[in-house]
């Protein structure tokens, strides 16, 4: 099984997933695979990792996992919804693993969260294999296996808030990362709207989080790069980007919240812009 | 060469330093080795990484990187200069690379710096092969050559600021993580005086952490932990500890002081806990 997909690699007797960045190999030791399955869209895998917990692996990368993807949805998902003072229509594209929805559906006044997400297989995978990662049910919660850049651009001033939980921009999701889609999201969001993108990693793809941007600046009065750090993706550093139509302040985070990362202080240290990526994004 | 030390590695015909934490193997793809010497407390490497350029390595482990080093070495340098609002007379303990040297050196108020290294050739070396990380030449810079906890514990309110940039807490710099290593900084500050102290990663190792953060609260009225992500170590997440007698309040970055990384935004920023950290440290 181990020698079909040249990411799993073994090391004295050990499995690892292995991924290869320029010049840096990181390899994730793996005890156990409990879903393996390629889709029509991609290698699915959940994995059970040492250092991580239970992992949802697509083509080889990283998704998320049982102990730190916390850290990611709840840093994409509460940053728009502090923003945002009612969201109560929500769109989700992407987001297969459920855990941005599992992050959204906290809110008492949100009313309906639209999901799209291409590959009904990693949404099943991911209730199946990651309890802990993946929303439970909810009836506010509406899943559609389709297209998200199809989906959205159907859509008319129907939404608070969007969120953009993309795997990277490789593969089927690559179109969720240029202009035409981010125009879509404009007009599917209400005249107070408030979108949220994941933008990959600032070290080793900051061409990805400046075509983002700038894509954004030229559509949104309000747009923030936003940073974080995933301990479980290459070089830990994250970069996501805000965009709002109009609202510019950030409410504390509703009590009654639960939040494992972020809380008022992290979000907002969240838009501190480190000059090394300042210099790349903002020229 | 390659074979006397576990932690250069090949693969596909190319050298790699490999990092073996529990369950996570990070392989750095390395060009040349330009210094490679045993030391009576340390294997000092000059490499040249494809990723980060020429990196120091002791013992196998990455300390400072001419492409990324700067993330740290302005991380620990200016958090305790924007307490101290005129810090005359500096200690470091440790930071061979000259790396903080290099950023206490930028303020013009400062008149004296005493940096204590155990190793002699790390500051050799780096002199040589890192000169974008080293100091340059200073008259206000004065190297010894011995055990910092020993010179510290011989000073009494002698500063108004002392860095601890030591190597991991293992080997030669253990105790500079020790209760009997903080109290004697404690004695050796001036009774206005500011330290910071690298605190390790509070992913794979939250507990020296807690134990600087703990041992330092019961010495200091003001402690405060703070966060940043260097992409060289493993997991990013970076933690360092700051700890004041008196000043509770970050000035704004000094104009003329040039970094890279950090700026008042960032400096702010970095105080923010995330919930999975502080309720380990607070506990």
């Amino acid at each position: 099984m181990a020698n079909k997909h040249p990411y799993l690699t073994t090391h004295e007797g050990k499995l690892y997933l292995t991924d290869q960045e320029k010049g840096l190999r990181t390899a994730l030791e793996i005890q156990d695979i409990l879903f393996d399955e390629t889709s029509p869209y991609q290698h699915i895998m959940i994995v059970d990792t040492v250092l991580f917990g239970r992992a949802l692996i697509l083509d080889g990368i990283v998704q998320t996992t049982e102990k730190e993807g916390f850290i990611y949805n709840e840093m994409i998902s509460h940053m728009p919804l502090a923003l945002h003072p009612k969201a109560e229509d929500i769109l989700i594209i992407g987001g297969g693993d459920l855990g941005v929805a599992r992050e959204v559906l906290k809110y008492p006044f949100v009313r309906r969260v639209d999901m799209v997400e291409i590959d009904e297989r990693v949404v099943y995978a991911s209730r199946r294999y990651l309890p802990e990662v993946a929303a439970p049910e909810d009836d506010r919660l509406h899943l559609y296996f389709e297209d998200g850049a199809t989906f959205a651009a159907q859509k008319e001033a129907a939404y608070d808030v969007i969120i953009v939980d993309a795997a990277d921009p490789i593969g089927p999701a690559a179109v969720l990362f240029e202009h035409p889609f981010y125009l879509a999201l404009e007009r599917a969001l209400r005249e107070d709207g408030v979108m949220a993108a994941q933008s990959d990693s600032p070290i080793h793809h900051i061409d990805v989080g400046k075509r983002t941007y700038q894509s954004l600046k030229s559509l949104f009065p309000i747009v923030y790069p936003y940073f974080t750090t995933v301990p479980a993706y290459p070089s830990g550093w994250w970069m996501f980007t805000l965009a709002s139509k109009h609202y510019d302040l950030l409410r504390p985070l509703d009590p009654g919240i639960n939040t494992r990362f972020v809380n008022d202080a992290m979000l907002r240290a969240s838009l501190a812009v480190p000059h090394l990526f300042a210099e790349k994004l903002f020229s």
